[in-house]
């Protein structure tokens, strides 16, 4: 592990994510709920529906394999990833908060997955326990690193929450097994997995290792992706299968229909999409191959400019779970995964700290807010796997899932939040989300510590403290969001004219402890029109303010909200409704609605319905879907 | 086949569709295409796809029985439902157009059946040649009877075309096996086929053979279905099986979750359901039990008060190919199967004859003009299995399909068509359907003729010529359509100030040769609002004419319709375009549809689309998806 890594571009580092506190803001309800209730009950759920038996490698196997979850849903072969996750998960909430009984959770499935790996080092349940003849035979359907990938991602978290190295040492073993068989080399595979993830995860266990095998193996996945001859179709043939008779018709499905660095439109799978760019991001980040970050640039774009919902959910139809036709972007059957919200995070994360630039944070933001958060209920234990932009009521949370791979995402994503907030260089803070906490980062040897005083995002007032140990001189870099007009800073009371470039305001100074930056963010409500190329949102506009999307509930308004028509110009009032599971702005205002006066029994008829004037409330979209069932809307008819 | 039927309601007879000549008028095109490229080309297909090669009993079974058809399509287990309803089809067009190498195709197929059937009647190929075990085991899911009840269908067709009984005699065996099989009476099974069929065609049979067994076969089918215990439930428990694990939950699905008279609102399979409300009719008219009629009349109210599409499309749902919850009509992602559509013709029919009333016949006339008749191309052989009303372009007919049952379900319609047109009781003739033709009816022991020369649909104007071979008093019922809203009535150029019951003017007198009625139906353009019920409607509009729904293509404006907002008042004119895929009036006017000025790459901005002017045009709905893809919109956004 003593190998010099390659030269990597002079990226921003993440601050240690168990150093924010949200104490006193909106998300410390969010993360505590992760904490005290998210990262139990998925244990719960995972022993409920018999994931934990399956895992016990001390039982005989067959007869404990059971496809079929109490439950009535079926297991998937890649059900170790979901103890992946959740170990990452349940990792993030240990580092700021020690839990020997967590604790003792893990390390029971970490014995019984090291008790099932392999004498050469592989490590996949399902396949061991169920199918160990078909293994690295079908990369193209089976999720076989996908899982293993998960694995590390969670075994490197808890080695960085505990020290303990166990996990870690299982999943290198693992890893080392994988890089025996696939590669370049005369002898190897040249295969890699269609489901994104491993090389995400390889990236995570190299900044542990500093092994230049690991991001070379990252590398080699992410540089083979969509290579000919096709991996798939030989891989196919070697299983006596005509690579033609796949369900979903090309690779696109996987984005390997080509090399990465020649694919300028998002395509296929979403969640697969978003961990792929991360990869690149990551490997370009790594490796300093701009050729990489340029690819994922114009992904970005293609996906931010024609194919991203208005809450940032992404990819529209169930079919592919994935992405379809530019502008495709329907509402009530809105596919949107929660997974894939969550992952266009973790990609636009990573694209900031390669390029300091808001539109990459803007979208970590929006669907921080919105499409991500949307796939969490209030009490932190019942989830959505699709996030659709309008109901007639039959969209409910459910408690676990066929596929139950969103709670542990969302989750994930919740647990280390505060590393999305402030990322730095020796000399540079970068402050990228808003929201009340505490926080410390390191600039070069100096200790900094932070915390923001706000209300945000219910307003965009926030009071930044900077508070070095020492005095030191560094930049400052303030994200301005994308949807504010308005910026306003000023440093210790007096007024800076904060130099604006690619979304973040620069103040640089000698910080000293006490130092204090008021920033002011006008947060109007705002109308939003989707591109005329959006037939879905033809006629209507959705209501946003400062990060957060608003939608109707029928709960609040008594009516299915499809009945409402919004007048262009109609005020929008604001207020913050502190009953309103945990405290929220709504808006309101005066609209009218379409009248069931004169219909009669008739379903259709010559006269438009009459329109009665009515008062209508909108809530966070993310808050949607916590009370009683009913119509939800986010894009309202204007007229 | 001497014992006294039941006695009947005093219902309308439909005169011979044979009788009637569509020359020079609206169905002209269509029934001729019908009858020279659609049944040809359906034998083609049934050829090509390998149906008639594994109805071969003179090859040996199993090798030749290909679940995957050469088109990558696999074979259902109710294949001989599809040459049921072509020999149908083809029957009625030979009827008025002998046709001897038609016949022989036929004959052939005759023969392949007959050789399969069993020595004890039975008749199903798919069980023959495939699962001989499996017949009678599970009525809830394969389709036993409904294939027996599409040849049943097609040998009484082809034996009123032809007076040839091979095929009928070989069927009424088959039938002999189920009275056998299935009944109230003690060791018979008391089951009844989830895919109802059976009962219309056992009516059709009792209209041949005047056999009361056969009615009260079909009687028993209808009463039993929906009784406790539920047969389903026994059966699967026969098979092993847990009831409870049924893939649609509830039997809601077949019209089987209550007994037929309690039914009060339309649910499950939407082609299921008026199959089984046609066969409620057909047993209500032949029992004279109006419990069952009122039942029906009931359904009728719900189905086109809360379930029907504008264009008489009907079942929404893909998941279910059928209904969810009232007033739910998605646009997009509309199921509206042909076969529903064409089958809602074949109840309203039905309806219509026991109680006249222009309610039933309103919607026979609104599938005919629309949602049936978009299920075929104006060539005559290419298809839609499900009937949107909203395209992004992505939605094409097909050469053939998985489930090939909508295509020879709307030719056996078109070719039968005649028989809709007029119907008759001693003294009385309704005339239910308009459009240029020449047919005859028999009143009594008259013979009357019959002519309607008009240009209906395309205008409102009707000369109908009434010849009784001997001067004869009866009423004439003639239909006022529901869309019209000034109807005028003259004889012989006198006004007649004819009385309107129920949609239907009465002129009753002595009616001799050379007598003409002439007609008048005011046909502007108009406006239909949806119910605000019908959320996906909200704020829209459509536009008919007459019994013709439009809706805009993208190939006739040159940018996609969901662009276009048509203002409320905004005038909308008419012209005939005969170039137009045969000829047909088309509407135009003037909208403003939203601009891509300003947009950039944007995707989502504050200010909307600036609206520019244009001009539209509209065509009928039916002829959509015969000419380059591109976008379609039946509900436009008016604003």
């Amino acid at each position: 592990m003593s190998a010099p890594a390659k030269p990597s571009l002079d990226r921003y580092t993440p601050i240690d994510h168990a150093k924010v506190d949200f104490s006193g803001g909106f998300w410390e309800s969010w993360s505590e709920t992760v904490r005290k209730v998210t990262v139990p009950t998925q244990h719960q759920r995972l022993d409920e529906e018999g994931f934990l038996e399956v895992l016990n490698f001390h039982l005989p196997p067959a007869p404990l394999v059971r496809p079929i979850q109490p439950s009535g849903l079926s297991m998937q072969h890649f059900f170790d990833s979901d103890f992946g996750k959740w170990i990452e998960a349940a990792s993030y909430t240990l580092k700021a908060h020690p839990n020997p009984a967590l604790e003792e959770k893990i390390d029971a499935i970490v014995e019984q997955l090291a008790k099932g790996q392999l004498a050469d080092g592989y490590l996949n349940s399902w396949f061991i326990r169920r199918e160990p003849d078909k293994r690295w035979t079908n990369l193209r359907d089976l999720h076989e690193m996908y899982s293993m990938g998960h694995l590390l991602e969670g075994a490197v978290a808890y080695f960085e929450a505990t020290g303990k190295r166990r996990f870690l040492e299982v999943m290198i073993r693992a890893v080392d097994h994988i890089i025996d068989t696939f590669g370049s080399e005369p002898g190897k595979l040249r295969g890699y997995d269609a489901h994104e993830e491993i090389e995400i995860a390889l990236i995570k266990l190299h900044g542990v290792t500093n092994d230049p095998r690991h991001l070379d193996l990252a590398s080699f996945f992410v540089n083979e992706r969509g290579q000919q001859p096709a991996y798939y179709d030989e891989e196919a043939r070697r299983r006596g299968k005509d690579p033609k008779d796949y369900i979903f018709k090309d690779y696109s499905y996987s984005q390997a229909h080509m090399p990465v660095r020649e694919q300028t439109q998002v395509v296929g799978h979403a969640v697969r999409a978003m961990y792929l760019f991360s990869a690149m991001a990551d490997v370009a980040a790594a490796t300093g191959d701009l050729s990489l970050f340029a690819a994922c640039d114009t992904l970005f774009d293609n996906l931010t400019g024609r194919q991203l919902y208005v809450t940032g959910g992404l990819g529209p139809a169930h079919a592919n779970e994935g992405f379809t036709r530019e502008y495709d972007l329907p509402n009530v059957t809105a596919y949107a995964e929660t997974c894939a919200a969550v992952a266009l995070a973790f990609w636009g994360h990573r694209m900031a700290q390669i390029e300091l630039d808001g539109r990459f944070t803007d979208h970590v933001e929006l669907v921080l807010f919105n499409g991500a958060l949307s796939g969490i209920s209030r009490d932190g234990e019942h989830y959505f796997y699709e996030n659709v932009l309008e109901s007639h009521g039959d969209n409910r949370r459910w408690k676990w899932h066929y596929c139950p791979c969103c709670p542990t995402n969302i989750a994930r994503l919740i647990a280390s939040l505060g590393s999305y907030f402030y990322t730095t260089k020796p000399d540079e803070l970068a402050v990228h989300l808003y929201g009340a906490n505490t926080g410390e980062a390191v600039l070069g040897e100096t200790v900094v510590r932070l915390s923001q005083e706000t209300r945000y995002p219910w307003d965009g007032d926030i009071r930044l403290g900077i508070a070095p140990v020492t005095p030191k001189r560094f930049a400052l870099r303030l994200r301005v969001p994308g949807w504010c007009r308005d910026a306003k800073f000023s440093v210790n009371g007096a007024f800076v004219p904060a130099e604006i470039h690619k979304g973040y305001a620069t103040i640089e100074r000698e910080w000293r402890a006490g130092d204090e930056v008021r920033i002011g963010f006008a947060m109007p409500v705002e109308r939003l029109y989707a591109n005329p190329e959006v037939s879905e949102d033809a006629g209507r506009v959705a209501l946003k303010r400062g990060p957060v999307v608003y939608c109707l509930e029928e709960v609040d308004n008594g009516f299915a909200p499809q009945r409402l028509r919004l007048a262009p110009g109609a005020g929008i009032e604001t207020s913050y409704d502190p009953g309103l599971l945990g405290g929220a702005v709504t808006l309101s205002g005066s609209a009218v609605k379409a009248s069931d006066a004169g219909w009669g029994g008739a379903l259709y008829r010559t006269a438009p319905s009459a329109l009665e004037p009515v008062r209508f409330k909108a809530i966070p979209y993310h808050l949607w879907a916590n009370r009683a069932p009913g119509g939800m809307l986010v894009w309202l008819l204007e007229a």
